[in-house]
């Protein structure tokens, strides 16, 4: 019988749900809009009734291998719980994997978001064709997931892959996580707009003195970068500069094959790339030498590396969970 | 019969080759002073004689199974040619490999030194207890060896673990790789030896300027700071920023259990540790809560990020680079 997986996106504002089919294909798909909202109980419930009726829609059809889940946040690997997750209040420390699967009897899988954005790349999107790649998921924070030959690395504690923590101005802005100068607070869509309003602080002039508070947002920051204000492109700049010099360490480091930019401010790609292929060019001879337009250096063209927008934008995460059980469940019958 | 493999480590100054078992023990070690200056055909020959006299000594008691070699430089991973080695002039693109393997009729694999370092602590040194780590080797210049679930990882273009050419500072001093503030502008001899000559040039009050040209070494300042003196002990507090602040991406990034620091500067480790280990605590949320003298954070102290001496010193290269036809024909036999 052919199986399926059930992937869920656990967002701060939306539940999503899909199950898939082992070759990538959407079988079915459930959002629910703000629900979060009402808190856990009502969350695992719609959860688990989803996923209940998926089962009868496929019964004798497809057999439910797995629920793989998305959370923004930290997971402990060991025990499967939230650590800490800013967006889903109240979820510390609760038996989310435990209580699914009591309801469902199916096997239930954690990961943080950025990591099943990773996976989902990997499958479907992007990264179809690399067996490594390190992602970025640029969104209200930053975000990474890293495959490594096919595999996710979770690295120590589970905690591989927080990429929007690693620094790229040791004196820059203050970060939460109590350094200065973290990607996240040079390549978010938070820090987009924190840019701008230090400039028109700074008194720059800029058409985005029009907009109020509340439409002072990426998007609007990255359209008005599109029609040439000069404050607005130099904010998409500072996002490219600080991504490619995150990127040449990686490369430096690591020396993936591929790095795939995901997230909301991906969108903005026109905007940020050419600083961002300029500062990794300067920050990483083996990004320069991989790349050369001549075809000399290392590996010459044969082996260039790539850095790309993600593909599959926001549903990359809901099909990377999905993914998670048919893996686990592939290597456990190894 | 029992099995062996010679390690060679092919520095810029010495050539030295060791018999090692497979349960790491030294059968036979051979130094031959400065010779490498006499040429590659010398040295190949030197090489390749010292090789057959250990298989003459060893025969019938052992099997030769094959020769690892470290050098300094970049080296092309399809080919096992070196393509950039400022230690060995005359040795680029010249195929070493295929010329000790005509001579001796063994396998030989070529690899970066500071890979070799890896993998020699991995298996004999500070590593033993890890499945996972990343090294450091500070020396003229600084290296890197990323060793990943047992395997070396090599990366898309066999150019992983540059980690002297990860940023630190963004504007910082200028680095032949074309970059500003690379780690080895802060941490390797030259960079110790330059920044204590920068704090004498501007003006500052220090013992050092007693040492003549000569004199004024890596280890010279090193003895200084120790002795209290306050250039040469802020000479080593940048040292350890430096690489608290890369070790920070290391974690974040790719969350290893186990930071080893080797090579010849590794021996001030007293002068420039602290420094460090605070940077790092600074930089990175990950390594402060898996490191947190309460036991409290991500996974408490049950799974502690370790920072620590390489402690097989210059012999690491060595122990390693006999590893690498181990787990070569190991690998393939399997």
């Amino acid at each position: 019988m052919a199986r399926y997986a059930v992937g869920v996106d656990l967002g701060g504002t939306n539940l999503r749900i899909a199950a898939v089919d082992e070759t990538g294909k959407l079988l079915a798909k459930v959002t629910l809009g703000t629900e979060v909202r009402r808190g856990r109980e009502f969350v695992v419930e719609e959860l688990a009734r989803s996923v209940a009726e998926m089962q009868e829609k496929f019964r004798g059809v497809a057999e439910l291998c797995g629920i793989g889940v998305g959370v923004p946040g930290l997971i402990d690997s060991e025990t499967g719980r939230l650590v800490e997750s800013p967006n889903l209040p109240g979820w510390e420390d609760y038996d989310v994997k435990g209580d699914i699967e009591r309801r469902l009897g199916a096997t239930v899988i954690l990961e943080n978001d950025a990591n099943v954005a990773a996976m989902g790349e990997q499958w479907l999107g992007a990264g179809r064709k690399s067996e490594s790649l390190c992602m970025y998921t640029l969104g209200t924070g930053v975000g990474g997931g890293l495959i490594l030959e096919g595999k996710l690395w979770r690295g120590w504690n589970g905690m591989a892959g927080e990429l929007g923590h690693c620094n790229v101005y040791p004196d820059g802005h203050e970060c939460k996580c109590g350094s200065r100068g973290c990607l996240e607070q040079y390549a978010s869509a938070t820090a987009v707009v924190r840019m701008a309003r230090e400039a028109m602080e700074g008194g720059a002039a800029t058409e985005l003195r029009s907009l109020n508070a509340e439409e002072l947002s990426s998007q609007a920051i990255y359209e008005s970068a599109m029609r040439g204000d000069a404050v607005a492109k130099s904010v998409f700049e500072r996002v490219g500069r600080a991504l490619g010099l995150a990127i040449g360490n990686m490369v430096n480091a690591m020396n993936f094959p591929l790095y795939v930019i995901g997230g909301g401010v991906s969108s903005a790609w026109d905007a940020f790339a050419p600083a961002m292929f300029d500062e990794v060019r300067k920050r990483s001879y083996i990004y320069a030498a991989t790349t050369a337009e001549d075809g000399t250096g290392i590996g010459g063209r044969k082996r260039p590396t790539v850095i790309t927008r993600a593909l599959l934008g926001g549903d990359g995460g809901l099909y990377g969970a999905a993914r998670l059980p048919m893996v686990q469940s592939k290597g456990s019958s190894a």
